[in-house]
């Protein structure tokens, strides 16, 4: 079974949390939420669904971990101006691990100079940063290039979570 | 007296809504607030300050404004899905009409691709986007290039205003 880390700050979108870490669950995945600061509890957006942060990106290494998942929302306009979890980024999506992406989880991948010459999906809002950032846009409910899966909307929550899941178990 | 037009959604960053709006009446001018649609109120992110939103950007052009006030915080994330906003962003940078940005609201112009060989500052997240966008990102509390007004965070408030006082008046 895969050891899941979910890289999260407040204002994330609580359904592209839950959605996916439930079902990684209850197929026997272990899901660590990891953030800024071990111990923090951080908030969605919509629902303010809880969640506490096990792991500071600062005290992780990509070793600990088989797979990466980032929920949207503004949690990744947070995330990306931290130096530590940029960097954590770049080396995850580099190692060639499954890099599980929706929503404006992109604009992480953007600021860590990884998306060059890569294809993915992402929230509408960020078309233009992602065709600017190198990368070939594809308006998909699931994109899959290498190691990087992507979703658009929490409308593509049901395929992207299987697209995660079929990853996990290969 | 300039007729100045404040473009916001929802998530608008209160602070850079208030200090430069309230400079502008004080000063004399005239100051329209502008959105997606006419007679609805708009809330900021921090302070929950209400807008009410006088003209749709479809139905206005860049003739009916002197300049124009573009506040950070989601509002600009908000708005760069919506086709009328980006075309009218697009038309007012390419009038040569003063345009103020700070915080997010380069995003904007990197959707309207009206950002390359431009010089602008902006929120420290959204650096490596500016960049990709062709334009020069300088970390500066005031950046001046041609009509373009722009300014980090509202740390840089006093200093934004003033510069876009001065271009009013001038």
């Amino acid at each position: 079974m895969a050891a899941v880390a979910v890289l999260v700050t407040n204002l994330f979108e609580d359904s592209e949390y839950i959605h996916p870490t439930d079902a990684f669950r209850k197929a026997g995945h272990r899901v660590i939420p990891i953030g800024v600061t071990a111990g923090e509890t951080v908030w969605g957006k919509t629902d303010h669904t809880p969640v506490a942060i096990e792991r500071a990106v600062a005290e992780s290494s990509v070793d600990d971990f088989d797979a990466l998942l980032i929920p949207g929302g503004y949690s990744p306009d947070k995330l990306r101006v931290d130096a530590a979890v940029v960097a954590f980024v770049h080396d995850f999506v580099a190692s060639g691990k499954p890099v599980f992406l929706i929503c404006h989880a992109p604009q992480l991948l953007i600021t860590a100079q990884v998306l060059s010459n890569r294809t993915v999906t992402g929230y509408a809002s960020i078309v233009q940063d992602i065709r600017n950032a190198g990368a070939t846009y594809v308006d998909a409910e699931v994109v899959e290039d290498g190691n990087l899966i992507s979703s658009r909307n929490p409308g593509d929550l049901a395929a992207f979570t299987r697209a995660a899941l079929r990853r996990l178990a290969a």
